[in-house]
């Protein structure tokens, strides 16, 4: 199985401290991949060349997040064939609404899947990029379930500490 | 390869005539799929049940239509494995914003790829589907290439008949 | 009359600190309840036995609070054949808006009472909590009645502050 | 039990072809209830009467239902200890948000149900009707049920059609 | 001329912080006037007589500053003749989008004059109230004027201050 | 008493059919007026000129009337010491949210008192513009109350019609 | 002088109707221009290299309209040192909402001009081009006060229209 | 060359924070230019002429911030024949969206070229005011290509940090 299925991608440096714990997920879900920062707006060349070369690379999913005028996502899904999912950043005053718009809004023919605006969409990028390799493959394909079940006993944690707080203040 | 791939659900029928030139283009890539309607607050059970089996019985994707307060895709990625689309459909006065949020904004750990609102949506949802189903399958990969050749040429005809249309007024 | 006839329900331990308050008052107000959270993307076999058996339990009214693709509320409403009170958590940086949407939008049939977004919201929730349980009993009624007066008696406190505040500026 | 449990009120007659289904749906589900017209801003004192006098004349729930900057639910929520559900009708041209958002946004203490906006709002605000009366009334609690077998067959039966006009089509 | 001609109406304690500087400009324009707190909502009966007798009272303008489902200006404009000018208080997490809405979207016949969210709201509605007052009072009149005169040279040493902090600094 | 005391503006010839029944309105109540048309970004010198003398031909109240970029309340508040009531025409696809901001977040100082987008919106102008006659001239203040008192008994007619016409169908 | 200096560029065919009469415009004029259809997501190659090449091929200005996730003038600022002009198209069901806010939100270091969204933003684009020419060119700077003469013109023409049709039927 | 090709203009000195460093990026650029302060409300006689006046001075570009209703840019456009920049200033609590609204929608035939709001929209008001006047100026458009030369390099030392910091926590 390829070793770096993942190209995790940045609009900008400025966006690195909102997907950083996402990409820490990634390592600790054993899924291999590679950071890059690529303007599609300052660095258009350089985007271009990479992204038409990611398939030939050996990559299996691209990962893209940026914020405002968040094009990134949408350059990629029209230079690859691979499935490109967008994360939009809220780095404006607009909350996000603008990226969102900018990336979930594509024209018939180039889809960008998109997750959520904030702290839950780099995380739910990473988790769908599995989603999207266990398709066919039998070993990433437990490590969702294995992630879905950590999920829920970390979900029945928190619940129990929600009762016990009230319990105490009662 | 699974005979049917793809399960497509629609959260009402009256989602139907929106996605249905979306299903019709799944049909023309050869993609074997299934369609469902199953209502998330009106057939919660049947749902579940629907849910539940859907890795056991061997779909790769799902893809998700619905409006409004728009559960479907949602509960059905907290069901499966699989990766889930989801596809607003703009069916109340709010333009599919509405359906939009209520799809998108999946919290950390389930996520929902969503694509976008209005006509372009379903026809995306399946060409994604198409772009996962390609990641480790070549034949499927083919077809996201040719895909993509035919969009291109159907693209320059197109802006052919604008230049003719503008040179025969002018 | 039941002894618990409120279940307080939370789509994630984080909104808990945006509903303790209204908690405590369902506690001043002599209303019995118990708290819970659930995530319907998280552990949705949970949430699902849970909402199934709320009537068989005794239970008359239903609160449920969740923020981003806050589909908790209408996942209860579809279970259960109580009332179920919606309460958007502005949790996303979208303000409360697509809590709001994910909650108020429910398609025709299966109804979710919501009440505003923010501190006002949890709190309005158990205000109609008890309206809902004073329709058919005197005693619950007249706590409304009660609770309709302190909220008189404490607004033109608050009144006569800003009056006195103003003279004492002027 | 009351013979005439809910007042549905409007805001304007302008509302009437919004409502009058939902109406009609009160009507088949056996449930008495009187109509009538009261706008807050042309009649506020006609409206004051009517709203401090539901509680003396019997009934146990309000409808109340308006567009724009939608007063009308909140104004009879101040005079009554009765819950009030709350439908905003799209009558401007701000697609009811404007409406949602002056019946939804109460402050603490004064609560009104909100239901969608739309065709879907107003019915919902009868089944919820509903739903409040079955709490304490076995007799509505059995129509609750009852309604909600008949939703699930209808939604089967409708997502029927679409599987059959599929086949038809492929 | 009427010693107190403005009344100066606010929906909540919690609104006094954003209008204070507000009433003290009316007080350094020389326009008398009372200062009042009553909830539509909480206190609708003292509101209902307050708003019913204002013209008897005197007074010729009305202000009326809320947040939220901001129906004090709306309740107030039924209620009385006199132009009622409504500032809405961004005092939820919908940034005062809410309460602009429940006060400008009044239907046909019922006006409220409505000034901008935030700080220059409540400025804004008592300058337009004394634009009102002047409308037949050559006194009022003047002060309009003497207040544009002011606030020309105010602007223009505003300016003045930019121009020499960038002077300073190249 | 002033013969015209009313300048009714309009930013474009396009916004005519809107406020033409409000016009109608205005000669109805016995208003005097003059309709004029001037853009301010088409036309702006003599709009300035226009602005600048209103005051001097006696005019008591403008009301300006546009949409898109709704600069033309704005424009003619700065110039002038009379009350300029603004009236956002939904005249692009954005539903006149556009020009309610244009017009209604006014800097502090200057302040266009604004009405509802839409059909209530001209109307409502000219009923402000009637209620600020009225604050120190009987004779319009009796017309406000004689309004006031139509406005009643056509909302009871409508009412009644409403009812009629759902006891004729039950 | 440059004899075409103008490219305008369309992000689909679908886009040609709502930009032919200021495509129609820039011919009144008296601009040379070529017009192009690129989709930015579909053909992006061809977009590269057009794109690239614009400076050396003489042009001056550059105009982009198109819809949706609309990449398609920033994708072209990014390649090109040329001024670009960004037109969002009204064409999904977010009234081209989605389309401003992905030409606009452009970060830092990479403008475009946008102008916009619906009948104006096209012509509004090509007038802006225009002016842009003139800023060296005395042949253009003359069209352009030709253009706004004739803009007062037409406007006063319109503007006694309204008049003449108000006097008719009052 | 013009020594003071651009003016840059703000609606008022609190918005000068916004832009200061805009306002030094076109000191290091080099490009003359002279800042001054003009609020079309509350100084419109000043404004009209300096905006008259700009073209017979030698301006080339004009650059317009302001906040909330911000008309600057608008009325500075229906004034002069140059090109004129649109800033939209996030100076309400609506984050701007008002600014961007009252500048962007300007009607047919006045164009307001508008860039983004928040930190990047002054400094692209800047580079964009460098492309026009770059048109037919070889020393102003080596500029253009300078900038974006250093634009590149300097996000490739930022894409490099990223990377490096990732791979020291690692």
């Amino acid at each position: 199985m390829s070793e770096t299925p993942v190209a995790f991608v940045l609009g900008s440096d400025t966006d690195w401290p909102m997907v950083e714990s996402a990409v820490k997920l990634m390592d600790d879900l054993g899924i291999g991949f590679e950071v890059e920062v690529f303007s599609p707006h300052r660095t258009p060349e350089r985007l271009h060349d990479y992204g038409s070369n990611l398939e030939a690379r050996g990559f299996k999913v691209v990962i893209a997040a940026s914020g405002g005028a968040a094009h990134l996502a949408g350059v990629l899904a029209a230079l690859t064939a691979l499935p490109v999912i967008g994360v939009p950043v809220p780095s404006t005053s607009l909350s996000g609404v603008d990226a969102l718009y900018s990336i979930v809004q594509m024209p018939a023919g180039v889809p960008v899947a998109t997750v959520g605006i904030g702290s839950a969409g780099p995380k739910n990028a990473v988790v769908f990029a599995l989603k999207i390799l266990g398709v066919d493959n039998p070993d990433y394909r437990a490590r969702v379930h294995e992630y879905k079940e950590n999920l829920v006993a970390e979900s029945e944690q928190k619940a129990e500490r929600v009762r016990v707080d009230w319990e105490e203040k009662s």
